[in-house]
């Protein structure tokens, strides 16, 4: 089996080796733009460890992990529009750096060129992979329309939110995992095994991010702590919240995350933490997020593959789980 | 074989009942919307047709038929946007109607519906439509990139120009075509000559539009009289005018297209139309139209077929050639 490493160089490289047409620039610069900025790579990193798993030939999924990344990277290129973000890994979005109508089409130019690299799974097996992947891209669509929604929205369910989050986020590494088992030549019951445990782990994670954007150390992770509760954000910390506390508890809550109220950033996460503390939020937070983790784990041991093909995936997903919170 | 009117029945029938998961709504209510203002269907009756014509079962050719149009109409949704374009077909744009957002969001998922539909061809030749509609839409990507384009850039040439609409409407006429046919069973070759008819045809299309803006009987296409020319278009007709007009009518003629400087609409009109008679624009746009039209004809002529197969689809566009101009 090859070391995380090995592919994460094979998944550089192959980007690196990835040509699009010149012309027109203003369709093409920002697709290498996106790409350039870097980032864990981690579904294209999904995509080869799921083939190495079942002993195929990583060389086999490569296209289909690159097409991945594209498909990432189309998602977040449109997504960065909507959410009117000005940065992204600390370099200017698209729509900033060129225009709107750039980052429109040359996202769409992305989607294509994803699908294209999507296509060049084999024969037997391409059908199979195409509808995991157009599935799945409904799904995140679906996913940041939701997100979207929550906005607006006032009676979110922690239901309603771990549905967005699994469309949004965790139905891709799903999705990447079990398209590198099908291309090894893995069985239907497999792949969706594994296609599961990436599921569950995304959900696992994003809900650490949630937590870690509240409780996290702001030093280790560089970000700032509590922008979920400065921008509103209608984490798990906050509907479970509001779904524990008494009543008078759970109103405040509310009225601190109503953004037509101008609250000072220090007071208002001086507030909202307190009454998170009130809730024993991180316990029911880290509860939620083992849930799903313990998911993740049972279908990874259901898989038909002995320990020790396991143990990278397994690594390398642990090595994600932050355990000092 | 089937009647034209048979056809575009059978593909109304399919796009009523396509069928999309209603949530969350903002991402599939703009999907039925655009479906619902209507259009020509020419796109998907060009599938049926290319498949007909090669006496396949049309029935083969549907889903194909059906993912064009949702292709087609994607990229009406997302030019919208760039265009600004308050209405199509006198209803509001998506854009307007909802939001940029959800015409974004809900433009990406048409996509996607539009490749699962071009997947459900048979197996043998699934890779070669999707190699096709793909490859077509990339170009219709670039096409509209260079359409933005040249309302910026100076020194356009009839080539570039005729590049533009080639990629940016005629490609995917010759698209459908080739896609009907190859479900047919057609060759590789005979699909080739109907994909090169369909984009020669196109392109013939294309500058008929250019010359009925200017020349064309208001009162029988309904369009306002003039709208390229108020809107400093750079069609074939003002490319070929600046080309063959004397210096100081060609610099006339650019500075009445200079976006900087305010004319009244009627002087403006009267002024171009001048210098384009000057020019003979009008026989120069037909000669152009007819090149491309007899290029399309000898396209068919090559397809190994008898008369009466290709006579529906040759019928159907010469029904769409206006004589009269």
């Amino acid at each position: 089996m090859h070391s995380t490493i090995d592919l994460q160089e094979k998944i550089e490289k192959g980007l690196a080796e990835l040509s699009f047409n010149s012309s027109p620039a203003e369709l093409y610069e920002p697709m290498h733009y996106m790409l350039s900025l870097g980032g864990k790579r981690m579904r294209p990193l999904l995509v080869m460890m799921g083939c190495d798993m079942f002993n195929g030939a990583v060389e086999k999924a490569i296209h289909a992990a690159l097409g991945i990344e594209l498909f990432h990277n189309f998602t977040l290129l449109h997504d960065d529009i909507m959410d009117k973000a000005p940065l992204r890994r600390s370099k200017q979005t698209v729509h900033e750096k060129w225009d709107i109508n750039v980052a429109i089409l040359s996202g769409d130019a992305m989607f294509v060129k994803s699908f294209q690299l999507i296509m060049m799974t084999e024969d037997k097996i391409v059908r199979s992979v195409t509808d995991i992947f157009s599935r799945t891209a409904i799904e995140v669509c679906e996913g940041q329309q939701l997100d979207m929604n929550f906005e607006q929205h006032k009676n979110i369910c922690i239901a309603d939110y771990i549905n967005m989050i699994s469309c949004k986020t965790a139905v891709l590494l799903g999705a990447s995992l079990e398209i590198g088992a099908l291309i090894a030549g893995a069985s239907a019951t497999d792949a969706q095994h594994l296609y599961s445990f990436g599921k569950n782990i995304g959900i696992a994670f994003q809900l650490q991010d949630d937590l870690l954007d509240v409780y996290g150390d702001k030093n280790k992770f560089g970000k700032l702590q509590g922008g979920d509760i400065l921008s509103n954000k209608k984490t798990f910390l906050y509907l479970k919240a509001i779904e524990v506390l008494d009543e008078s508890s759970s109103e405040n809550l509310k009225k601190l995350y109503n953004t037509t109220t101008d609250f000072k950033p220090e007071e208002k996460l001086k507030s909202v933490m307190s009454l998170f503390d009130r809730a024993h939020i991180k316990q029911w937070a880290k509860d939620e997020m083992q849930h799903f983790h313990n998911n993740a784990l049972q279908h990874v041991a259901d898989i038909h593959l002995p320990p020790e093909n396991k143990k990278p995936l397994l690594d390398f997903c642990e090595n994600l789980m932050v355990r000092e919170i």
